[in-house]
């Protein structure tokens, strides 16, 4: 265990997107400098960061400057290159660690993973070849969901299979990439826990938040949730099991079906995830801040809800109601500096704050 | 009245220090770029702003480089010369307007401002000579403090005459600065109003927070205030009067105090306040939102209080707190990125949250 940075260390983060920008604010308020390592140029993460590298995730010699610049080394995103990976940690902690990124990187590595720490989850098959997709098919049913092993979110690189003579096509179309095949579940709603393990092994969680989402994208997450007391115990636990089975270090978002039966975990994600936006407005120390403290040694804060809040993404062109949005009673803004309003492109979020005491 | 500036339009904050750092977070969060003017080198806010300029307060090229690379121009203090203000609009407005600053620069201007509006304030008298101060002590009595009328903050320029025998030494210190004599008024306690003024001239305020200073410096804020209903709107009131006075645009804190009789305004500051900051963890709009709101045309936001807030001040060695600040439940941690810990030097500051429910 080391000590805890001090005020004015320096947070590498990886990626200079929305949640690498909301960590950067977190970081100041901690009292230390963000330094945003972004293949893209004008990254919405620079316009709130200290220092600001744009280079690519194969360029050694500004890897090894960008980590020599820095006390810690973070990520926004799970996808980053093994041998970028290799090449930063020679030089700083790298937070959350590789297990959590090569476990996170690949659905079937992941879902092997959870179902070997006795976790439940939807059914699934590694495909490799049609025989294997079609055997999957006649064991997991119709309809079912072939996904791409590596790179996918919001989404994007997944087929949905309706009837077993699609099974063909649908392979054809992720061209030869690894793949997993999932069987629907009939569940209630998704909720998902923003968990948290500090570099000393405490675990918090923050109140699960119910999930609704559109076109394969998050649209909105409502705290508190629908999920009964029980279950919400349920939920902590699996999340703090995941956390520790990866000796985990940061906050981690879980995405949770709630069916008849139980929670069965849909993925997980090593990093900030945008079903906790809320916390900014409905905690003392929201998932940005945590995340920040986790890795920096800190001792992990309050994330206890003291309100009501409902979080709604601001997609592509739902900017347009930004002059209602400015004006409504109870509502903050958070907008990510991004210059182009792109069709299903994360453009901001608001949440919808409502006092305990209101209810 | 102009069109609200849009996403992607750029604030340019006067002066670097921890409010021009906090402005600038609101700005990003509202879908601004900041561009940060300051003298001083590694300004705190240029850790968290989009573009710093370093440069002196009279270097024409610069001023008017920055002007021209933002929509409006705004500031973390009221103290800007006045050779700058006059370089700076020929370029773009500057909000808070200029007769704010007019009236702020000059405690005796202040002063006499507030008696023509029917406000009350405590007895003053404009002192110039050693006979001049002679005769004001002898009709507002000792104790009393001499100020210097410009330039004074966080208790500096600042002189308290306990006998009329100290009247010559104390006007001595002040090396011939032009100064105001204050009077002492008994009062319960200190307040202070964070009002706000839209472009629209619409006016919203804050819950008044009471304050408790030591050594002239502001340590502590509390929600709820011990006001009663009825002074809160009477304070609420005369901040609007002021605000409409002034045509002001933006956020303007008052300090008020209470005594028997009524409240009385110590003094007005043309920007966001120390006084403040509670508003970060109690409201769903804070103080340097509705600044920067206000600043760029936006209707103002919804600044109602949802949680009982308690602000201390991190001043100086309070900094060797943090270890047990950081562990301790229900506190955000404000901390302002600057390097070196200094006696009376702010440091940031804690907001210590209740929900109301837990009243």
């Amino acid at each position: 265990m080391t000590d805890p940075l001090q005020p004015g260390a320096a947070i590498g983060i990886l990626g200079g997107g929305q949640l690498g920008r909301m960590l950067s604010v977190a970081a100041a308020r901690l009292g230390f400098t963000a330094h945003i390592f972004e293949p893209g140029a004008n990254p919405p993460a620079g316009q709130v960061a200290a220092r600001t590298t744009t280079a690519s995730w194969d360029d050694a010699a500004a890897l090894a400057a960008f980590a020599e610049s820095v006390d810690v080394i973070t990520y926004e995103f799970e996808n980053i290159p093994t041998a970028t990976l290799d090449m930063l940690q020679q030089h700083r902690p790298i937070r959350p660690g590789r297990e959590a990124l090569r476990v996170s990187q690949d659905r079937l590595v992941e879902k092997d993973f959870l179902r070997d720490l006795g976790l439940e989850t939807a059914p699934y098959a590694d495909i490799t070849t049609l025989a294997s997709l079609e055997e999957a098919l006649s064991r997991i049913g119709t309809p079912a969901i072939l996904k791409t092993r590596r790179f996918g979110y919001d989404g994007k690189g997944q087929m949905r299979i309706g009837k077993p003579e699609e099974a063909a096509d649908a392979l054809a179309l992720l061209a030869g990439a690894p793949a997993v095949l999932e069987g629907f579940v009939p569940f209630e709603c998704e909720v998902s826990v923003i968990a948290a393990r500090g570099l000393d092994g405490a675990v918090t969680c923050f109140d699960p938040g119910e999930n609704e989402h559109r076109d394969g994208i998050l649209r909105r997450t409502t705290v508190p949730s629908r999920l009964s007391i029980a279950r919400r115990s349920d939920a902590v636990l699996l999340a703090g099991k995941i956390l520790n089975a990866l000796d985990y270090v940061g906050v981690l978002g879980v995405e949770l079906f709630v069916t008849e039966s139980g929670l069965l975990v849909n993925e997980i994600a090593p990093r900030v995830h945008n079903s906790g936006h809320w916390t900014q407005n409905g905690c003392a120390v929201d998932q940005f801040e945590q995340h920040i403290r986790a890795i920096a040694g800190w001792p992990l804060g309050d994330g206890q809800r003291h309100a009501d809040v409902v979080m709604e993404n601001l997609i592509g062109d739902d900017m347009d109601q930004l002059p209602a949005l400015a004006g409504e009673p109870g509502v903050a803004l958070h907008l990510y500096g991004k210059a182009e309003v792109r069709a299903g492109r994360k453009m901001g979020h608001v949440n919808r704050i409502r006092s305990r005491a209101e209810r």
